[in-house]
């Protein structure tokens, strides 16, 4: 469980020449490494340069185009559907929300559907593109089925996550970033380099029964919908997937359900591929095209200061505004460094000799 | 806890004569009556007829206007806002999800906030207007604040709810209808005639503490996020009821969090109102905005169908489609009649007596 920090510079210049190599435009290795990274710095260490290989060995394996002809396919003045060609999600979705922001600016909103993708990373990154436009900004991506619904065994939905972010003023801004799961992968994966069990109501053993093993999908277990079990309304967190799963697939033409094609190169591809790639969804709300933004800015700061300024539960010093703990992450982490475990490091340096590039 | 069947049409007719003694014209008593007795039909019990004598008293106090003149105050192709001029918003959400489904007509989606309105029934109601002409529907709105957010003792949102309905071709429609906490209120309406403890992760007493007592909300306590505590993703819950407070709120100009007012009239309002009324969200998207509707339903009957076919845990007989319990109660009782409790029957029956209308 060591660590050691890396400047966001020095991992930003490795990962963009490890895109470059994989035959990416620069243009292209400049934005999956943006993408990339900002989960780095947000602390979602597990969607970060610790998939840097993942994402290469899909591209080993020919399932992620490094060229793609990126493009729409369909468009109506508020909505677009995006053929990734294959190629690196954090590409696809950032070019899928220029289209949604674009959009906005014309008629108030703008959405879009995307298949024929990979995984886009952090939902946030491509979200919060809106906000320098005065839009609210909404991502989704549905991914590989992990998650059990209520009352099945069969794994149908991935931890699909959603998005919404909205500026706030001279505060900042509001970034709600769910997987729509009680607890994402990542959770998981720290309980086992740490050998904890799980809480109750995030996992279930491949017969169904409730489980604490952190190591369970492993086994043939499951992660559960966000609520954990029926009585706690995982119906609830079922359905906000089921709903990210339909907006991002069923809406662009992309797999959906357990057919989304797994993110580790080496897992089978699933039995039948209805769709093509994996599904996003991006949207763009000009504040305006509702009221002024100065208006709802001064609103969102009072909103802002109400909850800040809430009474808390025992033990507890403050309440929380959703984006709040990332955003501290990441000026910590452009300060100080970003820490790697030596796991992480190890595959960083086989990457490094794999494509004879520099990094210590 | 005895109970009466009554006939859907029996309810409605005397439903609607009260909204008429109220001063509301035809066409609105009849909206609202429809928006009122989809709750009764869909199982939803504690949003249906039993909030009857509610809505007059809100009217009695002034708080509900029964002739309001609902208007368009901002627009752009693909939005609105709408100010409902204080009346109920069991007319004035289907106002707007019309405005939202002629926007989607134009320019692929729709988006309607709504300020200055009241309690719109349930959401499913107006999301489902959107399904005849095959477009998604969205639905969502906020209330008076129950709840408290993860780490807070004082209660900041409403039990928010998101409703998204999706058309599914030869399927019954897909409606996931959620309140963003573990449990509705009506739950624990149902927990407290029942004399039964709540499960845990439902409510917290004053103090912050963990609670099991259905009646805590009387003593100062709240519901709690869909999540229940932090470690089992209560932030989430918070976040997705920020997100609805924002859409139908912030963006209209509308009471937002704690200021939000209060659904019983003898509930002394908010210390500061920040908006108007109560605000609402609504959407429209019209599914060949993206694909051609018949792909998307032959996938959504495919996506249905994958669900209902997944293999059980122990002890259920079947994985549930979001939108299936409630369709079997409105089949149930349609047919035979909408069981209502001895303490309801009296409530009307006061209604009765007060408007001089019959009701037996």
């Amino acid at each position: 469980m060591a660590e050691q920090l890396f400047s966001y510079q020095h991992l930003f210049d490795f990962t963009k020449s490890v895109f470059i190599k994989m035959g990416c435009s620069n243009e292209h290795a400049d934005t999956a490494t943006q993408s990339l990274l900002s989960a780095d710095l947000r602390g979602i260490d597990s969607h970060g340069v610790a998939r840097l290989s993942g994402y290469v060995r899909l591209w080993e394996v020919k399932r992620i185009n490094a060229t793609p002809d990126i493009k729409i396919i369909h468009e109506t003045p508020s909505t677009a559907v995006v053929d990734g060609d294959s190629g690196l999600g954090l590409v696809i979705a950032p070019f899928a929300m220029q289209i949604a922001i674009a959009k906005a600016k014309q008629v108030g909103t703008g959405w879009v559907s995307v298949q024929n993708s990979n995984h886009f990373g952090i939902a946030a990154h491509h979200a919060m593109m809106a906000l320098q436009f005065d839009m609210l900004g909404i991502a989704m991506t549905n991914a590989s089925p992990l998650v059990a619904p209520t009352f099945s065994i069969d794994k149908m939905l991935g931890t699909n996550p959603i998005c919404v972010a909205a500026p706030a003023g001279v505060e900042p801004s509001f970034v709600a970033d769910l997987a729509t799961t009680t607890a994402a992968n990542g959770k998981l994966e720290i309980l086992q380099r740490k050998n904890l069990q799980t809480p109750n109501g995030w996992v279930q053993d491949a017969e169904g029964n409730s489980s604490t093993d952190a190591n369970i999908l492993k086994k043939g277990g499951a992660l559960l919908p966000l609520g954990g079990d029926r009585e706690h309304g995982s119906h609830k967190g079922y359905a906000l997937g089921a709903v990210v799963d339909i907006f991002s697939a069923l809406l662009s033409g992309a797999n959906y359900a357990p057919w989304v094609p797994p993110f580790p190169a080496y897992v089978p591809m699933p039995s039948q591929q209805p769709g093509k790639g994996i599904g996003h969804f991006l949207g763009a709300m000009r504040v305006d095209a509702f009221r002024p933004a100065a208006d709802f800015k001064k609103d969102m700061v009072h909103w802002i200061q109400g909850f800040r300024n809430a009474k808390t539960i025992p033990g507890e010093e403050k309440v929380l505004v959703p984006g709040d703990p990332e955003r501290e992450y990441q000026a910590e982490r452009m300060q100080n460094g970003i820490p790697l475990l030596d796991a992480v490091i190890e595959d960083l340096k086989q990457l490094s000799s794999k494509f004879e590039l520099p990094f210590t």
